[in-house]
């Protein structure tokens, strides 16, 4: 099951900048070879649901690792069986149907 | 390690009423035997991490199972290294605030 | 317009404890009139948009004057108008289905 | 207080095609003179709270008007009294931890 996933890593106990955070869990995407865009505030990644949810999880631990004693991330997360939707395909559909209307 | 999550899942395609989605995922929980609580705009779980993502996962199977082509599921997600805390010590901890100053 | 909302305010700079900032953000609903329901991750409150929002800028305005210099909330929001469905509506709704079904 | 918010707003009984109702609230932001920046799950937007929130109202009554009885919208919004952010500030914030630890 291929999932697209928008997530937002909100560590506390560490003050009030996240961006060495942040920093970290793109790492983490990228080291899994996940196809991922940040967001100003987020990051959509898309891909198989182990593997998605494997990544999500490396990157609570290397926060916490990091120094965070604690983590909330808010999240969305679509699944579709009637067809393929990738990052692009979603963001054209949007842009066709304003483009067609202006 | 331990998580609690709090999610609140929206099938697409399925017209407006959900509740018969949402007794399913209770249902989920109930079978995996997980910690859980549901309020009137998601559920409470907490566990560990594999078996209350394998419960999500499960959940959005069902979901599409029960005819629902698209799902977008909202997600809050806390982890923490510094102590347990159990739903209810979370609870608990925001009423003694209140009784206290009361 | 009505509309349900359920909220999680996170406060950063202020350490890992964040119940005495959930707790105010309880007296804003009570002090508001509104009807609200404080769950594990969150609290679900309805009402009218336009008082519902104004409580929501009174949490943040509160917990920033508690010493929070910045807060990361996650919501989600519901509004419909085929119907009204209240909290208890909702509830009971799900209750339905999983009485019928055991 | 400026308030910076990522939204998704998801129509129900209308089908599994969203793109026509996030459309919509492209050009809502688009009359409300908002800085925003739409991602492939969502929009990100800032500026004066009322102003966000007025938009947030309209979006939800145009995709009402265009069809949909039913609106469930997921949330992220951060304000901070410590400086200024901008969604752009956030964006280089992390891209220069990523490059100094290349």
């Amino acid at each position: 099951m291929k999932v697209m996933l928008d997530f937002c890593v909100v560590p506390l106990g560490v003050g009030v900048s996240v961006s060495q955070y942040v920093a970290e869990c793109q790492r983490v995407l990228e080291q899994a070879g996940l196809s991922h865009q940040m967001h100003p505030y987020g990051t959509v990644v898309e891909g198989e649901w182990d593997a998605v949810f494997a990544a999500l999880r490396t990157c609570h631990e290397r926060v916490h690792a990091l120094g965070a004693p604690r983590i909330s991330t808010s999240l969305r997360l679509g699944t579709r069986t009637d067809r393929d939707q990738s990052m692009q395909d979603k963001l054209d559909s949007v842009r066709s149907k304003l483009a067609s209307s202006s």
